[in-house]
């Protein structure tokens, strides 16, 4: 037997659970909404579409490593300079990035209890110690973070708005928390979710903020508000310093030909991220007046799921309409997460979820 | 400054060098031949074309984590368990992945001298300690590889066909070899070339030897004969125990959508498959042919890509070839590596090459 690493005895495959097909067949049910995995019910841009498809011819040859377009097009209409953004195979290959390139054996990283998991994986597979934080009123409790800082302190990962509860951090608190965190510690803000926030007190525009703190780290995707989770790209922006080591332990051809030339299509068409967000918003409405109706509590979310207490054990609620062809995301106790669909599949959820109640 | 590994101190991240573009551009040449990176002249089988086509329905779902279907296809052609089957996003991740879940701080890791460059750097990114042995007559040395074999040994890497030289271990070699490494030691056989091999003595089909032998592992690839570089897949082979660690340390989402089912596409059509093996022998033959008029000493390739001795500076040649169009890779000391193209690519290489010699 070949022995492995024995910080990954305790970590687990991930279990993505069934597919929409597989709900399909071993239910025969005709309608199947997928509300598990937040992903945009309209798709990507029609104008990314057509940039994947011209891309196909030269398929053969290997995608830009260094991705120069795609940072160019990020760069310019982001206003900070190319070498301050570094385009991923989706996030996900981000967080293990972070890990392999700071988290040594015996660093600790702080999460919040209930927050995107992988963070905590990745920290583990490195040797790091996870520190967890749990959250107050369902967000990111800052205060609390500042005083778990310990003398191992490595990362901090701020999910925000957060996954899965969909609350968030207001400019002023980021700041006023990023003046207070000693420099030599990384901080991570995962903005995955932040073209659906509608207040105004989120921090929209963190980039601002890099110059002055050298420290921070600002992951945005392509997998939510652009409709792109099937290709895999994302980015992150930070001082060049930190990138440089993030470069050292990636794969040289991470981000494909395709998800380059989606993204760069995909950030200019402004329309179809209106359409995703004026969509999302009139699903979070609908939701909450049926979720109020049924005196349901749920978290105020500012991205394209809901945290939703439904009164009953989550897990059971979950394969109750898993068997009638609506799939969700169990949370702990009588906490579901549900991601807004269309309006079509949100109809079909509320309709199901009576029934199984 | 936030401190990072001191096991990445000196890695350096990728330098991919010019673009075709690039190339064309700078140097305000018409015709570009990209010969440095040992990509398919042909693109990829028009039906995986297609496939990528009917996949964009879906862009914005995430792919299918578990690739069931590609392992699925796979599995039934192979004649081995799905869940013998791991996909990734190009084998550039399975390499780092194999280093993420096997090799600890000082692990030795044993690699050849003139090899692939990432077995070594994936192996150093977790403090592993590479042990290089050299090439004799330009082939991986197994004698000499069983010699160095020490208590500390984690993880030796045989490239078979080997990049850059093209030469092959046989099959008799292998199992010799593989009867004799301990069995708590991991074997790997990166197969990334195999579509190519012209001779029968090559272990074509190492799938049989993956029951006896559970410390081995054997990866493939769609990024070369199958002309999928641009989209990022290949798969690797072996024991369940082996693919659950390295599944517990890979991205949940790894292989986007479009390569899933682009991979199972281009598996299926093996005239394409013909067509790039006849195209890259008929170049091969043609630039043995001119190699030989020039006196130029070749190992014998059983790949798509040729080592070989120009007799004057490589880097010098390099350069100067590519400011007439043609980008190959300068290797050590006198020696390049081109890739063999269309024949019209290798028409061009041979001019140009005479040009400036």
């Amino acid at each position: 037997m070949v022995k492995f690493r024995e910080e990954i005895a305790d970590l687990k495959p991930y279990d993505p659970g069934m597919s929409m097909e597989d709900v399909r067949r071993e239910y025969n049910v005709q309608k199947v909404a997928g509300m598990a995995l937040n992903e945009n019910p309209l798709g990507c841009s029609p104008r990314a579409k057509e940039a994947m498809v011209n891309a196909l011819d030269s398929i053969g040859d290997y995608p830009d490593g260094n991705a120069m377009k795609l940072r160019g097009v990020l760069s310019s209409k982001l206003g900070i300079g190319a070498e301050n953004i570094l385009p991923t195979n989706g996030l996900d290959e981000m967080i293990g990035l972070v890990a392999k390139a700071f988290v040594d054996k015996g660093d600790e990283v702080i999460v919040a209890d209930i927050t995107f998991p992988s963070y905590m994986s990745a920290a583990v597979a490195m040797g790091g110690k996870p520190v967890v934080v749990p959250l107050k009123d369902f967000t990111m409790d800052l205060n609390k973070v500042l005083e778990s800082i310990s003398e191992k302190t490595k990362v901090i990962w701020i999910c925000n708005p957060n996954n899965p509860t969909g609350t968030i951090v207001t400019e002023n608190e980021l700041i006023d928390f990023l003046e207070k965190v000693p420099s030599h510690i990384l901080v991570i803000s995962d903005e995955a979710y932040r073209e659906y926030v509608t207040r105004e007190d989120y921090p929209h525009d963190t980039v601002k903020l890099l110059s002055k703190y050298e420290n921070l780290l600002v992951m945005r995707t392509f997998s939510k508000a652009y409709g792109l989770a099937g290709i895999r790209v994302g980015y992150t922006m930070g001082d060049k310093s930190l990138l440089d080591k993030l470069n050292r332990v990636r794969e040289t051809f991470n981000v494909n030909a395709l998800a380059q030339a989606a993204a760069i299509a995909a950030f200019e068409d402004e329309d179809f991220l209106k359409k995703s967000y004026d969509l999302n918003l009139e699903g979070k409405n609908y939701l909450y007046g049926e979720f109020d109706k049924l005196g349901f509590y749920y978290a105020p979310s500012e991205t394209n799921h809901i945290f939703v207490n439904v009164g009953k054990n989550g897990r059971e609620i979950f394969e109750k309409l898993q068997e009638k062809g609506v799939i969700i995301r169990p949370m702990g106790g009588s906490f579901i997460r549900v991601s807004i669909g269309s309006m079509e599949e949100n109809r079909l959820f509320i309709e199901k979820l009576k029934e199984v109640l």
